[in-house]
Formats: C-alpha cells, sequence, structure tokens
C-alpha cells in the first residue's frame, strides 16, 4: 500500500507526523473547543449533490475570473500566517505553486519572506505573466505604519487588499495555550523587518492590532489606496450590505478558520445569507473554511461563491514538499473539482447553480 | 458459535477476511470519503415500516415480472465487473445460481467470462428454461465496437440493454489509489477477447469510455436495437421524464453504490422523486445501492421499485462459496423479505404500498 | 464501590455475567440488526418531563387498576418464555415476586411450569388475595388444543387472554442462529405436558403457530370464552379500531420486544396514535418495550398508557436471585417511578397527562 | 506542554485525578443516567453566535447588576453543599475568591463552614466593601428551625433567600449509591451545628426537607422577612407565572445540574419560556446549569438571562488550588466571556440580544 497522499485529509496526516507538535497545533487548532473548525467541515457533508446525466462532459473547464483576473481554478490560497515554520523557503514557496498554476495566492501580514521578495519569486516562476497576488491586511493602532504598508503593498504588484475584520482580539486556541506557542527565534515578521521591535514572536501577541477598526476606517483606507478592497470576515447580510454601501470590491465570507470565536455557524451556512444581501451589486462573494475536496468547492459555487480559499491544507502541503507539495495539493482538489463537474454533468464553472444542490435535512428520511 | 453467515453483513465480513486487501478494496469501496457508500446504507435505517396484523399469511409469494419476464422473487443481480477476482468461475458461477433461483442477471461490460460462454452456462443450469440475462453496457468511443456488442447480446439470447450513465469518467476510489489497484494479469475483458489490446487491466483506465454521451445516442440505441432499454444511474425527476420522452423502457435509480460521484443523496431517498416522475408511462423503475436486508427491499417496493439490485453482496458471496455462495446470499435476502413480508400483513409484492412505511422523522420524537 | 444493582440496566450487566452466552443471547437478542430494540429505549431518551413545582408531594401513590383490578403500581410484567433457563424456580418465582407486589403476571404459552402450579404459588404467596394472572396465549393450528388451553386458563383463575397477533412467523433473531439456540433438555413446555412431542425444544420453532390467524379467530374467542380479551402487538390506529369493533378489552401496544419485525417505529411512538384510535371505547391500553427507568413509566402513562408491561428485566432479575430478584427489579422501577411523580409534581397516576411532557424536537436548538 | 489548565473542563479533570473516588462521584454526579447533565451542556453547543464585524470594541465591560448590587460579571457562583471535602477552607475559600472578583457567592444550606463565619472571611478579603451574599434555603419540615435560619440570614448580611424547589425528595445519583456516599465524619453541617443531631452525615438523607413545601409557603416566608426571594429550579412558564403572581423577586431557571429529576429539558432550553412569562414584571431570570464556556455566558444573555451560576466548575477549582483555584474558574470564564463579547461586537451586556444568536436547527443543512 502506497503512502502518498491521495485525498486532501492525507496532507494533514502527513503534517502532524513530520511537524513538531506546537506548530502543528498552531496550524492545526481552532479556538476553544474547536466546535466551529469542525463544523466548517460538517456543513460541506451536509449539502447534497444532485447530477444531471447524459449531458456531453467531454470538455470541461474551471476557468472563471476574480476581481477581472483570469484564474485557473476558482480555489485560491487564503492568508496563513508562518511558511517558514513549515519549510525554509517559505511564502515564496506557496506563491511559485500558485504561480505555476496560474491561481491567487493571499500573502498574510504576518508572512515570514517579505511582500516584495516573495512577489519576485513568484513572477520568476511564472515567467512570463504577473502572478496574481492578494495582500492581507491586520490593521495596527499605528495608522501611519498600516499606510506605509498599503503603499508598499501597491508598489509591489498586489493586486487587492484583504482586510481581516474578524480579529479585533485574538481567539484562543487551547493547544497555542498548552504549548505556550511562540514564533520561532530564527523566524521574523518579515513584512515589518525594518522594525527591530517586531522581529521574532514579539507581534503575535497581536497587541498591536487595533480593536477600535470600523466602517470609518474602510472609508479611509479607500482614500489612501486606489487597489480594490476585500473584507474578509463578514458572517452575516446586515453587514454585507453595509460593505456594499461602503463600496468594497469583494467580501471573503470567513471565520477565520474556527480560530477566532468558537460556536458561530458554519461560513457555508451562512454564505446564502450573504450571497442575497450583496445581490445586485458588483461585490464579489468568496468563501473560505473546511474545503478538502472537489465537491466542497462545487457546492460553494453552487451556493453563490466566485471562488473558495484554502487555509490549512496549503501549510500542509508546503510542510510536506515544499513548492512541490503546495502544487500537489491544489493540484488533487483542482482536479477533483473537474470531475464533480463532469459527474454532475457541468462543463463550466457559471453552470455550477443552487438546482445542483439540496441540503440533506430537505431529502432525509431520517432523524 | 457457527460461524455460517446469517445475514449478509457477515458476507462482507468473511470476504474482508478471505480476498487479498487490494481486491476486497476494489468490492467494498466507493468514491472519496465513502459518504454516499454509507448513506445508501442508512436511508434504509431511516425509514420505517409500520405493520397489519391479524391478515391471514399463511401463504405469502414474492414472484414478480420485470419488463415482462417471471422473476421468483424481486430481488435481482446488478452488473459488477471482474467476478474473477472473486472465484475461478467469474460470471458463470454468479449466472448459475440467478438461473437457479430464476431471478435476473445482469452482465457487466467490464466481466471475466464472456456473455456466450456465461449465458450458455447458466441455460444449462436452468435446464428447461431460457435464463434471464440482462447486459450493462459502457458506451465507447468508437461506437462500432458498441454497435457490434448489442448484436452480440441479441444474439447471445440477452433481454435487455442496461446502460450505465453516470460514469463518463472514472470515480476517485481511495482504496484503489492507494493499492494502484489493476486487474491481475491471468485475467481478461472477456467480452473483447478478439482484441488484444482489450485484455487485462488495460481497458480498465476506462479512456475507451464515451464522455460525450447524450440523449441523441439514446436515440441512436433505438434504431440499432430491438432490446428494451433500461438506463442505469438516473438520479433527478427531470431526467426521469427525458428517459420516458425518449422512449426508455426501465431505469434503475442507481448512483453506482457510491463509487462515482461521492455526496449524492442515497438512492432510496431520490426513489419517490423517480416513481413520481414516470407515473402515467410504462417504465418500470428499479432501484439498487445499500439493499443488505429483506426490509430493504420491502421498503425499496413501498416507495414504488418493481425490483431491487444487489451489488457488492453478490460478489462476497462468490468470494465465498462460488456459485453456492451466490445462491446463499439471494436465497437469504429472499427469505428474510418474505418474512418481512408475513409480518408486515402482505401476502403478494403488489400490496406492498406506500401506506406500509413512514419516515423516522415523521414519527420519531428526538433530536 | 458496591456492586449492588441500582438501576435496571444493572441486572442486565449481571445476567451477561452469570448466564451461559447461548441463554443469555436467546432473552436479550431482538430481530436482524436490532434497530427496533434500540428504538424502543432511545424513544424514551427522545421525550421529556416538564416538571411543575411547589406542589405538595407529600403523599404520593402508584396505584390504579387494569380491567378492573386494583394494582400496587402501573408497572406489570410481559409474557417470556423460558423462565426455567434463568431459574430452577422458573415462572413460579416470578409469579411469586407479582403477587406480593400485587402486579400483574402475564404467563406465556412457553413457560416451564404449568398455569396451574404458578398459580398455586403465587397463591400461597399473597395468602389472603387471588394473585393477578394473564395467560398470554400462541393460537395453534389446531384449534382444539387452543381451545382447551383456553378453558385451562378460565379454570385455574387466569383474569383475561393475552392473545399475541405479532408472530406468524418467528423473528430472526442473530444471536439465536448462530448459538443454533435450543431449550435446554431438561425443560419442557408446561403447559402442554401432556403432549409428549410438545416436550423439550420441539415446539419452539413454532410450526405450530398459526399464521392464518386473522379477525374473525378473535370472534371465535369471544364465543368460547367470558375472559377479557388483550390484543398484544397492535401498532396502528387502524387495528385498534377494528379491535374496538371486536369488542376486545384491551390491547397491548408492542412490537415483542423488537423479536419479529426489526425496522418497525418505536412502542412509545405509536402509542398516541393507538390511544387516540380507541378514544370514546372502553379499550385500555397498555405499552411494552424498552420501559427501564422510573421516568419511562411516567412518560408512557402521560402519553395515554393505563399500564406499561416489562420483559427482559424482569428475566434478568430472575436469573440474578430468583424470586427475590425479581421482587429488586420491580421494586427498584416503582421507586424510581414514585419519585419521578414526586419531581415532576404528581401525586397520583390519573394526574400524568401529556401536559407534563415534550417531545426533544420541539424544544431543541439542535441539529 | 503544560498541564495548566486553559478551561473550565481541565478544571474538572484536574478534580477528576485529585478528588477521592466517592467524592469527585458526589460533585459530578446527575441524577440515573445522566442524561440531564449532558443535556445542559450540549443545547449550548446547539446554539450558535452570529457576530458583527466592524464595531469599535476597544472597551468591553461586563459589569452589571442583581436585584440592584453591582456585580463585575454577570458569572455568579450557584449553592452547591459540602465544599469542605474539596479544600480545608471550604466555604470560606470560595466565598472570599467571590469577594475579591466582586461578584455574587451564593452559600448552600448544607454548607461546612457557618453562614456568619463565611461572611466575616468574604468581608475580610474585600476590605472596603459588603461582599454579595446570597443564601440558598431548603425548607425543613420543622418552620420554627427554617424561620430562626431565615432570621440568621438577615443578620448575618446576606443579600437575598434563594429557595430551592426542585428537592422535594432526593434525586437518585447512581455514583452515590454505589459509593454508598456520606459525608465524612471530619465534617458537619455547620449551619447547624446548635443542633448536636444534625453533625455530620446525618441530615444529608434529607428527610428533614419538606416534601410539601407549596406556593402557600412562598406567602409565608414573604410574611416573615424583608430579604428578596428568589425561586430556584422553576422549569415552567405556569409556574414563572406563578411566581411574579406570588413576588417574588427572581428565578433562577435550573434543574439542579441534572441531579434531581432526569428527563428534563436542558435549561436552556427553557429559558426564553420564562422570560417570555415574567415579562413586564421586574422579576429577575438567572440560569444555571452546564454553563462552561465564555460563550455559553453569552448566549444565556442572548436569551434573556441576566446573570448565570456555576456549580461544578466552582468546587473543581476549589479542589484544584482552594481560594486561588476558585478564582482561576471565575478570571479565566470571564476573559472567555469578554473576550466573545468583542468578537461578537458587544461592549456591554445590554447589548447582548437574541439577534446575535441562533438555533442550529434553524441554520443547519444537515439530518
Ligand atoms: C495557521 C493559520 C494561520 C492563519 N493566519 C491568518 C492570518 O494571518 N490572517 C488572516 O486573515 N487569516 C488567517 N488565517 C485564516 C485563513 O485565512 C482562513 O480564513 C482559514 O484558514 C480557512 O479555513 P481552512 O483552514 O479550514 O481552509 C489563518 C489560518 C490558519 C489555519
Ligand atoms: C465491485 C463493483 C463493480 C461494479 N461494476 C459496475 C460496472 O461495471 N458497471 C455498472 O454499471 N455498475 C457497476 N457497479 C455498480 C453496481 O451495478 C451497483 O450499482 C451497485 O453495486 C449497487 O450498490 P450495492 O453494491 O450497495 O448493492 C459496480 C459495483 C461494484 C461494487
Ligand atoms: C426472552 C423473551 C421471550 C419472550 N417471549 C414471549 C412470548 O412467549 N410471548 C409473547 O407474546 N411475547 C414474548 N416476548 C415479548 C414480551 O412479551 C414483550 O413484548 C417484550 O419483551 C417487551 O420488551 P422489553 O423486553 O424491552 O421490556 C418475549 C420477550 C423476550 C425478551
Ligand atoms: C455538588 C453539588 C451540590 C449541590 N448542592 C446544592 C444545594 O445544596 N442546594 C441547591 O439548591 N443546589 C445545589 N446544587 C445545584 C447547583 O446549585 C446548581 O443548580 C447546579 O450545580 C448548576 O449546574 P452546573 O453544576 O452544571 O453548573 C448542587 C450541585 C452540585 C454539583
Amino acid at each position: 500500500m502506497s503512502s502518498a497522499p491521495v485525498c486532501l485529509d492525507d496532507f494533514e496526516k502527513l503534517a502532524r507526523l513530520s511537524l513538531p507538535a506546537s506548530v502543528f497545533g498552531y496550524y492545526f487548532s481552532g479556538a476553544d473547543a474547536e466546535s466551529t473548525l469542525q463544523r466548517n467541515k460538517d456543513a460541506y457533508d451536509s449539502l447534497l449533490i444532485r447530477p444531471r446525466i447524459l449531458v456531453d462532459v467531454e470538455k470541461v473547464t474551471t476557468e472563471t475570473t476574480i476581481l477581472g483576473h483570469k484564474i485557473n481554478s476558482p480555489v485560491c490560497v487564503a492568508p496563513t500566517a508562518f511558511h517558514g515554520m513549515a519549510n525554509d523557503e517559505a511564502e515564496k514557496a506557496t506563491a511559485r505553486a500558485c504561480a505555476s498554476l496560474k491561481t491567487c495566492y493571499t500573502m498574510a501580514t504576518y508572512s515570514n519572506t517579505s511582500m516584495e521578495d516573495t512577489y519576485a519569486a513568484a513572477k520568476q516562476k511564472s515567467r512570463k505573466q504577473d502572478p496574481l497576488h492578494w495582500f492581507q491586511l491586520y490593521v495596527e493602532q499605528d495608522r501611519e505604519a498600516t499606510k506605509q504598508l498599503v503603499q508598499r503593498c501597491e508598489r509591489a504588484g498586489y493586486k487587492a487588499l484583504v482586510i481581516t475584520v474578524d480579529r479585533p482580539r485574538l481567539g484562543r486556541r487551547l493547544a497555542d495555550l498548552r504549548h505556550a506557542f511562540k514564533l520561532p527565534k530564527h523566524l521574523s515578521l518579515a513584512n515589518f523587518i525594518a522594525d527591530e521591535t517586531r522581529s521574532g514572536a514579539g507581534a503575535y501577541a497581536g497587541g498591536a492590532i487595533d480593536a477600535s477598526l470600523n466602517w470609518k476606517d474602510i472609508e479611509w483606507f479607500k482614500s489612501i489606496t486606489k487597489l480594490p478592497i476585500v473584507i474578509k470576515g463578514i458572517f452575516r447580510g446586515e453587514d454585507a450590505k453595509l460593505a456594499v454601501k461602503h463600496g468594497v470590491d469583494g467580501i471573503i465570507v470567513s471565520n477565520h478558520g474556527g480560530r477566532q470565536l468558537d460556536g458561530c455557524p458554519a461560513t457555508l451556512e451562512v454564505l446564502p445569507e450573504i450571497v442575497d444581501a450583496v445581490k445586485g451589486s458588483k461585490v464579489e462573494v468568496y468563501v473560505d473554511g473546511g474545503i478538502r475536496k472537489g465537491t466542497d468547492v462545487f457546492k460553494a459555487l453552487a451556493l453563490g461563491a466566485r471562488a473558495v480559499f484554502l487555509g490549512r491544507p496549503i501549510v500542509y502541503g508546503l510542510a510536506y514538499q515544499g513548492e512541490e507539495g503546495v502544487r500537489s495539493v491544489l493540484s488533487l482538489i483542482n482536479y477533483e473539482f473537474r470531475l464533480a463537474m463532469a459527474l454532475a454533468g457541468c462543463t463550466s464553472t457559471d453552470k455550477i447553480t443552487p438546482d445542483y444542490i439540496i441540503p440533506a435535512e430537505e431529502i432525509s428520511l431520517a432523524r
């Protein structure tokens, strides 16, 4: 029996075996009882696919666009901190894999290689084209510092600003508390290296992140940058409507992979409410959290997501085989997704409509 | 304590013990997370039977007909590939068991004995009568080859063409990927023996199967054969209506035993929708997937199926004791089914109506 | 830690330890997958009690009547075969325990002490009063034999005839099949001792039981006896209405403890339908199956049962400590029931109304 | 990996390791099958939080009042008997921890230090202020004794009388029965020490508690004391309305932590019914049972509770590290609660409305 990974969950198992417990714990864990972490995944299993048959599926394409940029597959990479703990090439390896597969890479504020270096590495990989990079931003109390970060993003070629709004305070991840987790000393917050006090684990406590962040700040961002703004962490229709009103360009429906407030609904469960709230606007809706299979991607798109973002599986792939491992993860789920389309009778992503899915509760005979 | 099998699940346990892991894995596994595989079975447990009492059940008969042919019991044999891995007599053993019990045997395209040999073996067994054989067809890109296969079916005495429509691409069965499963070298795809390149594991990758298959092809089939056409793999009312419109004779509600698209509803869950869609037509509806008990047969018939088809239990019986083992499996479930009828107060299959069943969710007090 | 039983489930554990596996298997098992066996118990856990407070519960009485006879508690004893395998005093021990606690004992047709001896033993125990005995009847093909049995019942002092209608054929209990269970040679079917061919395990196969039994036979019974008639095994409102129409006196809602048709609803789940169907008549409704706690008794009464019957716990008590063990079982559940009444704010059984209960599904927030 | 507790469940694990089995059994166990014990906790997991984002949560306060007294957090301490088995300082340690954190301590009738000593210890701790102490009362058959107890409460500085109404008889806690649990000889019921016959385990059997307690007695209490009266153990809207009618000041929705009648709904499940029933009155509603996390507090408040009370976690903290351990428990859940508020977008307790929560069943896709 071969031990090569044949599904995304296999990468998690391999990472658990190879990484130090405290590092795996950091990557894996959710907040408190990890019920939202689990719920994110379970929600996908509760939605069923109703395939059409005798459709010509000789040619199936997964291509789509986000904010006007073409990507080969609607499976993108979510911002996750500290890739340096998984592989020495850190974010550069991840970004290269994305570039070679022509999908969107979102860099985290708390990265171990700088936005400039990472972009350069990716660009070298995808010789002819600009790689599609977005930048995830934690807004700091020191707005001047934040402003400088945004301006560097623009200069560096990043195509959108992803503002994370579900982390005014750090969630309690019990594994990290038990391990007294800290960023290993040899790694730095590379996007801040100019500032000595920021290097190493210092900033992780996150005191710097501004708990007073509110809609007025979004207006301020619009005044200081031309980059499209994506809000990450919206969870209710009311807030999605406010996002439209404040002129944002995209929304990532996210609960931070269950790492912040434990006990909220799964992202898939609130996706329809958000999609509904932005109807009529140009705001694009994406979703992350718990996506592990090609059929999960299919279901998210059927409920109205334009694309999905992967968090943990990417770092597991990175821990497994660096750039090549990230590529394996993305290629595998892309393959599964294309297969799901064929077996469901859909030849392109725009054909994946709500008609193809049904909540288990509507069809189940059980209790 | 005797180890003789007393329920169909026992045959699975025995097969797991006796077969090589890769072969058992091939027979047993479903696609991806195997959630549909499990759901197929669970659905039966979610439907409850409401027996009538003080009905004279001295005489109970399980006889019925499918497409006009009399069978002793509505429990038939679904097409499953590669019986040669379970027993040296391969499909011949299976067909003989069916013949002796007077039920319908469906030969798979990918069989290890040819349709002609298998039919002859079965005919010899059931001395006086023609055995009831159907032929399951995978439609190839090379339509001429397919046409020849159909014509051989007619000549060989097969009574219906079962066209499988849920396999435009091969589902991902993780066990097969882990074992790098291949058809053992000493076995061939016996229905293609004229063609050297087809022998052995070559064709299994299934590249030959035509992903462009669509309703127009069904019309073509009707133009090249007089055999009744049964579509296997229909899953939605809309498609059932199209089937009626295109003049098919029967529908097998099937998700390929959970081996193709993981995450669809159980077949039992969609059965009512299909039965409803064909109402008023002459199309007969059958169901397969997860049937393991006499009460499962009862429930399927109560929801409107004319007959049911067994997949895995048959190969497990075959692995256990060849022809005799298949007969044991069929006899046991037939006995259980007849007993269920008696205990529910039904003396013949046409009396098994929806009135005898209730979804657990309608009666349960729980959550 | 003491090992003395403190709840009815403890008696099951003790019986499992002390009895031969085949005997425990016979007592314990249900039909097929034992899903109904489990469901009978689970149903009680799905119904919740809503206590009233600040009710004076200084005095609580559990007394009631069935068919006009006073009993100290609505917890009675269901007919179960072969008490001789659990204790040498067999049915005599069970009946003595019931007599001393002043509750109803139902003798099974297939008992190891005769109805006459058992009654005599019980009468001796309860010096001043006639014990309350009912007789459970399996109707045989030989109606003359059945008639003689009924007449012996009348003469012997039995107060009602409980006709079991859910056993036209014997259910498949897998444990019995695996153990090739037979009544041990030293025991006989004591109610048939005149007939040599009946002794020992002979009759257990049950060929003698008449599968043609129907409502006409109920009329015949009414013509040959003055004893009240209780139908055991009714499961649907339609049949309860027929029972009323045919002039029966009582109904035991039962699925034979899950030993006949596996996959029917729990008895508690169908109880309301039966209670509703007989409304306006004088027919009393009882229930058995899965009752293991004082709160279960409370719930059954709240749903309209006049009394409940215990099957397995009685034989477990018998296996544990003979007559004393049966008394322990009954005393314990009576104590629990009285406590439940006090804690719920009910001082007598007629005050236990539907208002005190609520299905979990109506109040639960979960899924 | 550090073994310091990072969530309230950790304190339970630590207590299980350090306490004698019979003592841990006494603290931990619920009545009978402990289904209500479990249900109390599960109910919280079935209610989901829907966070708002981009709310300025720089400043979050958990302060509130109960019956007019200011507390630093709505997490109070429920009455639990026999703290002396967990720590030599017994109730004094618990009360000191409450005083230092400025929350309400409810003393149990069955305490191992007297109400006077305990109050004095707490007062010394919170130098400048009176500690907020309530007294839980079991009403005895001997009303004169009860009256004296009430008068001592008033004199001693207790601010409310909590009358427990769900214990007319002692619930069956199987662990206690198996361990033949008794209060260790060296401990006494310190609130009764004047009376020799009460010392030690004597009174625990609880014969003294009056099963005839009813609403008339509540009127009597109002005639003998000026202390506000809180009824503990109300479970239905009807009774809550009676409470309003009889002029009580507060209600603790409680099922005694699942220790009395097993099989009732979770307290969280009935909370809305009670809140609804008292609407328009000045009666404050609190809830206890199964609260283990900051998000549980949030959910209870969102459903209308003014404050929550902790039972078991407090004794576990006490067993772990005495006064310091109780403080750790309270500080931790307070921290979690404040964090939950920030992450949900609420800056003060009055902003925690039903709008922030949703039952899982309303949003789930599963079954
Ligand atoms: C190890 C790890 C670190 C993360 N770091 C960040 C981060 O720095 N900024 C951010 O907005 N989200 C962060 N996230 C959340 C992810 O962007 C994403 O929302 C989440 O991982 C999606 O769920 P999934 O892991 O189940 O795919 C992190 C997630 C993980 C697992
Ligand atoms: C080992 C195996 C091989 C199969 N091969 C075929 C096949 O060649 N053609 C086909 O139409 N269906 C095939 N099936 C699907 C079966 O016809 C049937 O739909 C399924 O097995 C029913 O579910 P069950 O196994 O739970 O009874 C196969 C199933 C199994 C288990
Ligand atoms: C060992 C055993 C033997 C039984 N024998 C009979 C019988 O001879 N006649 C009958 O009507 N019911 C019989 N029953 C069914 C019981 O009367 C009753 O319906 C059932 O046991 C109730 O369920 P419980 O065991 O969960 O309490 C038997 C049940 C058991 C467990
Ligand atoms: C060990 C223990 C002793 C208790 N003693 C009393 C008591 O003497 N009086 C009372 O009203 N409630 C008593 N209770 C019930 C608590 O006041 C409270 O209702 C319950 O513990 C809340 O549930 P929780 O333990 O899940 O937080 C006791 C509970 C426990 C666990």
